[in-house]
């Protein structure tokens, strides 16, 4: 018998990893849908231990020998994509001293655990003394990263998200997006003035939203043999690929938003569902990037969900499971989905605003990691830029301005491109699949969504992080990232019919 | 500074896998309790990987060292203790070869998920086949843990669970009981014969039971900041201390199996909720002995929830939540608790019939680990005892005979003593509370539960492991195990009034 290669020795090493990522997917899950509250000390230490070891597994120095190793030995192609993975988050792992992870994690949790009372408070002072150690502590994190990738500070975090991203490739996309978006938002504004539009006229029984929720959930594809759909405070897609855990929360006086948020996640489910299942706990069976994987709820939820014929096709369930009052008819349906206006909050934002808020966050992290800001310039930077790209002030209202995102209280700088890579992402798949499978209100009248996830099953969640971004939009589309598509979208959808 | 004792190094040791025992346990409930069917398989594989990480760190070599050091260290009391129990757990852990430990895992993984189908299909010979291979390991498991204890294999077993206790006590506790118990059940049953009875006259919602069974909980003083109650179908206490989650199962057309259900568990979890908070991840701070933990469910359910007077409190609760029809009235509701009837199934039988089937199930399983019995005889022998201690016949019906437990399939040989001594205790603790403290039933009728609980808290809960159980019941009760508390509760209850 020869001796184990290298390459097997990682793969048992990540076949660990995948086995405590579980118990840790879970456990975060747990915290967020099912935990009592006297519990969270416990659980946060448990979690710590685990991620501790797995820190430790990963950046031991065997790891490094059977990387290098490994990268001599005859390799096919599925096992070549693993290996770069495998460095990829190798090398992720060990560029930051366990002294500097360990300040991160505890500079992160103080930050938001006092957040989640300084926000309401609208507590500026206290929560800028909290994110300068955050801050100072990613830039740190981000002078190490970019000297190991020989990168600029902002794109080093920003790849741990987004791998291959250059920071010159999302200016040169937001700016282009900042020559056209501003007034396509007033035109679209003034256009939809003229429509009324009546709001769903409340209560709706919790009870009855998930029932219809989970209607929509199977006539999505979501396989409830491998999944659960339950209630948190923040919803989210959590679990593992084997398990994947999606949440909502319910308004009694707005059914609008659990239920569109419900085919969000589930679009972040079915990518995760349907991953490589043979190659699953590997990394090439990862999901390719968080932009890839926004790309896949906002397709669920931007291009599918709110398309008119989705909504017309849904109206009877809505109005088996919530009553006549709710569903009002398919036009007032669609026009509630389809509404457009500037606000302050990102997360309520419409797929028309919402890169305004993406490109504002994207230009003041970028600046406050390079040090050209200073947490106390936020406040500032962030009104003017509202002024500018919505036309909104936030002077003195902090808690609906720079304090109203988690990302940047635990140190995600470099994640919110992410947000609207995917919007792109999401319109660039959709006008490959309607050039290839047809026009996608057809398709959902003559009961062919099937098509269009089989179509996204093998060119998108079938492949894993088998290739490069741009090369899995390649290959899938004909073309590497291209915004025109999104902006194609949204004038379609808004300025037309 | 000095450099860290071993005794230190332990105690980090100790806690870090206190961490990940947290998070197997919250697996393990979700598996109960959340989990889609779907993803068993990639759950038991991240269970597995990590409870052989913690077998890993509890045996390494270094671990042995730092327990030969520490026990020549300068330790006060409850650290002596701990470090007692560290070497207990270190070596029932050391001395299993990690082969031998996969075989049995894997064994009784089969065996069970086997016995899942095999139990309703009365397949005997099927299931004979995967009992022979977990026999034959826990006979091997059983000669090791002998060798290394100097004690008999039987015994070895037992001590997983019942630390100190030896096969002789047993023996003797056992076969006095036999002296007496089958002729109180004739008595019993015969007594019981001239009542009318009045059984619930469903359906019960669901909702309605889990909310009588909150309020009763709340009752019981159950803290539901750390812990939850849940559906699953084989119900139990699971969790952690920090966080205890117990389920139950509800039936539409029976309240009371649920009830006391609850109230059992909720006997497991106030010694999880109450066990020394400030020692918790440390040995010394976990629960004595499976036996002990049996006592204080058994205490909840047999001394405090089936007791006349908590019946009569808790009365109007039950019809204000399940409707008149449900509670029927007090005397009817203390006979549907009190009714003695010899049957087939261990988990349905009243207290008086119980340790018979525990009785049954020990001399069983003593002699197939010793083997003066082989799988083959099982039917026979299990027909034979069930014949001569309740009078009834199993004779091919292995459903409900030999292969209804869940314990031997995965070769948990030695717990079943557990139940049995944990009724003792119960009343042994029971008669010493109302030496102390008055009558039950006042104590009860007057508000006057806390102080019950007081005391289980000082005199149970709050020493964890400090002291063996001998050493724990005698400082709480002035006298070591003792079985005449049983004898007389059983007496009193069921011969006299």
């Amino acid at each position: 018998m020869s001796r184990p290669s290298a390459y097997t020795h990682l793969q048992s090493l990540f076949q660990r990893l995948h086995g405590y990522r579980h118990l840790l997917a879970m456990a975060h899950w747990d915290q967020a849908s099912m935990m009592p509250v006297g519990s969270m000390e416990a659980r946060a230490n448990a979690i710590a231990e685990l991620e501790s070891l797995c820190h430790e597994s990963l950046t031991a120095p065997q790891t490094g020998d059977w990387m290098a190793e490994a990268a001599q030995e005859s390799l096919d192609e599925d096992a070549r994509a693993n290996l770069r993975e495998m460095h990829r988050q190798w090398q992720q792992a060990s560029v930051l001293p366990a002294d500097l992870l360990r300040a991160k994690t505890l500079a992160g949790a103080r930050c938001e655990h006092a957040w989640r009372q300084q926000r309401p408070a609208n507590d500026w002072q206290g929560f800028a003394a909290n994110l300068r150690e955050v801050v100072n502590i990613s830039r740190q994190e981000a002078q190490l990263r970019a000297e190991a990738q020989g990168c600029s500070p902002y794109q080093a975090l920003m790849n741990l998200y987004e791998p291959g991203m250059t920071t010159e490739r999302i200016d040169s996309l937001f700016n282009d997006m900042k020559t056209w978006l501003p007034e396509l938002i007033t035109t679209v504004v003034a256009r939809q003035r003229e429509n009324t539009l009546i709001q769903p006229q409340g209560p709706f029984a919790p009870v009855a939203q998930e029932t219809l929720g989970r209607e929509i959930m199977g006539i999505l594809g979501f396989d409830f043999e491998r999944g659960r759909l339950d209630i948190s405070t923040h919803p989210f897609c959590g679990g593992v690929p084997e398990d994947v855990r999606i949440t909502t929360r319910y308004s009694d006086s707005d059914f609008t938003q659990s239920l569109m948020g419900i085919i969000h996640e589930t679009g972040h489910a079915r990518y995760e569902q349907n991953l490589p299942r043979p190659l699953l706990g590997q990394p090439v069976a990862e999901a390719r990037s968080m932009g890839v994987h926004e790309s896949q709820s906002l397709f669920f939820e931007m291009q599918l969900g709110r398309h008119p014929a989705f909504l017309t096709s849904i109206l009877p369930k809505i109005h088996q499971h919530l009553g006549e009052r709710a569903g009002m008819d398919a036009t007032n349906l669609q026009r509630l989905y389809r509404q457009v206006e500037p606000g302050l909050i990102r997360v309520d934002a419409d797929e028309v605003t919402y890169p305004c808020h993406v490109i504002l966050r994207y230009e003041i992290e970028r600046d406050l990691i390079e040090g050209r800001l200073e947490v106390d310039d936020l406040p500032e930077v962030w009104n003017d830029k509202m002024q500018s790209y919505l036309g909104l002030s936030t002077v003195g209202d902090y808690r609906n301005g720079c304090m109203q995102d988690i990302h940047w209280t635990d140190g995600a700088f470099g994640y919110f491109p992410s947000y609207t890579l995917g919007a792109l992402i999401a319109a660039q798949l959709a006008a490959s699949i309607q050039s290839q499978l047809g026009d996608l209100g057809s398709l959902i009248e003559n009961g062919r969504l099937h098509e269009v996830f089989g179509w996204l099953n093998s060119n998108i969640w079938s492949q894993g992080s088998r290739y490069p971004t741009d090369e899995l939009l390649e290959r899938a589309t004909g073309s590497t990232l291209d915004a025109r598509f999104f902006h194609q979208h949204l004038r379609q959808r808004y300025l037309q019919g």
